[in-house]
């Protein structure tokens, strides 16, 4: 199976300032220097309670094949500064040429069940190689995490019935498109029409026919007749090009015709209208007709609350098409997700845990080599603690809210816990093989289920408890202070 | 210079139901049957007037490879219907083996202005080649146009100031960040901080320092003096690592002694908190120091109208970075742009036009062979006609709104008009050379200059004329009343 799709390499994939930065700590001799940068998100997208990691398998992918090709190097010796002066000399960009990746990724399972401030990835190694592949992760991590919790939240939308992804059309680019089928599948969609995901990743397709097919006939009869006779084991009639509730009657008569000769309609499609009106008349015209297993599909403009709404309003639907706003997680297209530097390893080989403060605390990063720890009791998920993997847990085992200190809670040693960050690459290269889709996707509707429901809902959902170590944060709160107090009598000085 | 970056060939880079349909036209022998599709969107976005036509290189490059791999017949024949059996039969994926395009495409040159109802594309040949073209001419054109048109506003807002996109980290996917830098350009960014968008398209790169340079160090001051001995000639100090304002003078301090040796500093970023004071500030910071060019930069979830603001507020910034909400069209991240169906061959070899009737007019697609005529001014763009080439223009010279009939407008004979479908590819293969980018992004400038400003603006702008030419109004409406006074008598007929 394809898993690669794009000419390798895209080393050139980054913001122009990782390259100058990597420069500059090539030049002052500090390229291999060893720094600990962790990728995550401040808060949960959707204004929802929790995210589904997902995206791992290409970064991993991205970083295996990493290495910059000559014609890289010629472009960026064309490059220059505001003297007309280039930007980067001979020697590094030899060095670029050489460079192989010797990082160590840690990162938390596709399908984790995440929330804010948790690591999803942590990279450690020369702070040179760590910061070139800062833009990339995020770029592959940011948007298929988005997808796979936008696909996790519809699906819990639409219960048990199935959810098909729509989007190619109107999604972001041509990889848009194919890493949001990749995620939505992971988050609970049973299909895609996207051929080409299905052919790369092992996704289930499904389409029958669109607009067009009636258009092309003189009737809309000889359309679904046409249809049928060509591809009588595929046969879900799109009922709405001129008349939907004609449609639908139409739809059933070419039904009674294909059963006549040993094959069942799957269904109808309605892409337009009301659908909560339109898709109970078809059901009753359906039954009436003898079709009481004839699945009706909808489809057009459908995101979570939208189905959740067509549901409460007793909406005969089966199955739901969504396009757009999945696709492109319409509602809010970005997972604010960063990489931030926690931690830098000196000249006698001691970490140095760094911090970057922020006038709004939730901007404030969190200093150390994190692992996070998930507590869980037999209703499921209970806590997740922040640590540093390098001074081990506090022995008082408690968490500190990092948004309001005052909230603490002790983690019952009792509970099960497990460590979510694991090794996928070292020295620079995979470790393991790669995770069957399904695998994946088993992992995130397994994860899904142990979130507490008042988590997992859409209006105001209540917050899972995250928090730090109390050992690391109070060391947090000692760096804070120390930053904070120096400013301050800096600043009584320029007075 | 690199423009492809797929692996190709992505010939099921497509809807299911594409495949199925064209099995369908195979089967029926209709595969070969001559149709007229048009790729157009109905309303430009962000409730704005005009969109920036965008895309085009990229699709063309997408069908001049077109071909199915063994690979893809192999996978298609996999896939089955609801009985078990397959979907494809041999002999239809051996059609596909096969399969050259030879297909006409028409387009409007990138750059161009384009509006509500008008076709960007025209796609003219077999109607099962047309057909598995629409989701990817889709997926491409949509994108590219919308980042276009967000990139034009959002210059527009900046006036004379450059803006710079810095979206990669957060964009849908590789080539969403890829596509979205190219489009960008073409709306008026001055230059990305995405380096492979520098290489494969030629765009202007920037890039300096993050804060994960300064906290590296054991001091802000050590970090800029560093970063100014290593890098002299890209000096854009991030100042907002800790405080702000302390960072402002810092980055004086160092500006000074980097002028010292001769060397000029760029500027400052600001990247958090109160941009409307902290510019302020600082620029007087800057100035009372010697400054006065010095550049300030700021970044932080900009958009145009984030933007119009801080211009309202005299904030004293002279280059915008604008990310996430630039690189995903924030608060629209899709254009609705549709590929329909709108004339097909009869065996006779006539075009008989089609129609897709919905119960929103705005939804019911207009028929025929569609060009688009631009009447231009002295002052400007008048108004376009989209009429059917097949049948030319009629001579009263009216347009007729096709949303509301009843208002018209008679075009001058006397003003410029020029036809803005050029051919693009002839029997599926790409006719003429690739247009620099530059050119392209000339074209929106002068084409965006060419727009009345009550057109442009971002509160309730006002409509640009485009109508139907009468003739093809006629035409249309004749067609509706076909259509739903035949449905009216088989409803009489049913009761």
């Amino acid at each position: 199976m394809l898993t690669q799709l794009y000419r390798p390499p895209l080393a050139l994939l980054t913001d122009l300032y990782q390259l100058t930065m990597a420069y500059g700590y090539w030049k002052l001799g500090r390229a291999e220097q060893q720094a600990v940068f962790h990728l995550f998100f401040r808060k949960a997208p959707f204004q929802g309670g929790y995210a589904i990691a997902a995206g791992l398998e290409q970064a991993v992918d991205y970083m295996n094949g990493y290495h910059f090709e000559p014609s890289d190097l010629e472009y960026l010796a064309l490059l220059t500064g505001n003297d007309g002066k280039r930007l980067f000399e001979d020697a590094f960009l030899e060095y670029l040429g050489n460079l192989k990746l010797s990082v160590e990724v840690d990162a938390m399972p596709e399908g984790t069940a995440v929330f804010g401030q948790e690591p999803i990835l942590r990279v450690r190694g020369p702070i040179l190689q760590c910061q070139l592949l800062e833009t990339p992760l995020l770029n592959i991590v940011n948007f298929q995490t988005l997808i796979a919790t936008k696909a996790a939240r519809i699906s819990a939308a639409a219960g048990n019935d199935p959810v098909l992804e729509f989007g190619l059309r109107r999604a972001q680019g041509i990889d848009g498109g194919l890493s949001a089928s990749r995620a939505a599948y992971i988050g609970g969609c049973a299909a895609t029409s996207n051929v080409l995901a299905g052919k790369m990743f092992g996704i289930p397709v499904k389409g029958t026919h669109a607009h067009s097919w009636v258009m092309s006939f003189d009737t809309e009869q000889e359309a679904f007749e046409q249809y049928a006779a060509v591809l009588p084991n595929n046969c879900v009639f799109l009922v709405d090009t001129y008349d939907t509730i004609d449609g639908v009657r139409l739809a059933a008569e070419v039904g009674r015709k294909l059963r006549q000769q040993g094959h069942e309609m799957v269904g109808i499609r309605l892409d337009s209208g009301d659908l909560a009106y339109l898709s109970t008349e078809a059901r009753k015209i359906l039954d009436e007709a003898g079709f009481p297993n004839a699945a009706i599909v909808a489809s057009n403009d459908l995101d979570e609350r939208i189905i959740e709404n067509l549901k409460i309003q007793g909406a005969k639907i089966a199955v739901w098409g969504v396009g757009t706003k999945l696709a492109t997680s319409h509602d809010q297209p970005a997972l604010g997700g960063v990489y931030k530097l926690a931690a830098i390893q000196d000249e006698a080989g001691n970490w140095q845990p760094k911090v970057k403060l922020s006038e709004q605390a939730i901007k404030t990063s969190i200093p150390g080599t994190l692992q996070v720890r998930r507590y869980e009791g037999p209703d499921g998920f209970i806590g997740d603690m922040i640590y540093d993997e390098t001074k081990g847990i506090d022995v008082r085992e408690i968490i500190v809210d990092a948004k309001d200190p005052t909230r603490r809670k002790r983690l019952s040693s009792k509970a099960q816990a497990v460590d979510l960050l694991q090794t996928v690459m070292q020295d620079g290269k995979r470790l393991g093989e790669t995770e069957p889709l399904d695998k994946i996707r088993e992992r995130a509707m397994q994860q899904i289920s142990r979130i507490h429901p008042t988590i997992r809902r859409f209006m105001n959902p209540h917050e899972y408890p995250v928090g730090l170590d109390i050992g690391l944060h109070e060391l947090r709160d000692q760096m804070i202070h120390d930053i904070r107090d120096k400013r301050l009598v800096d600043s009584v000085g320029d007075g």
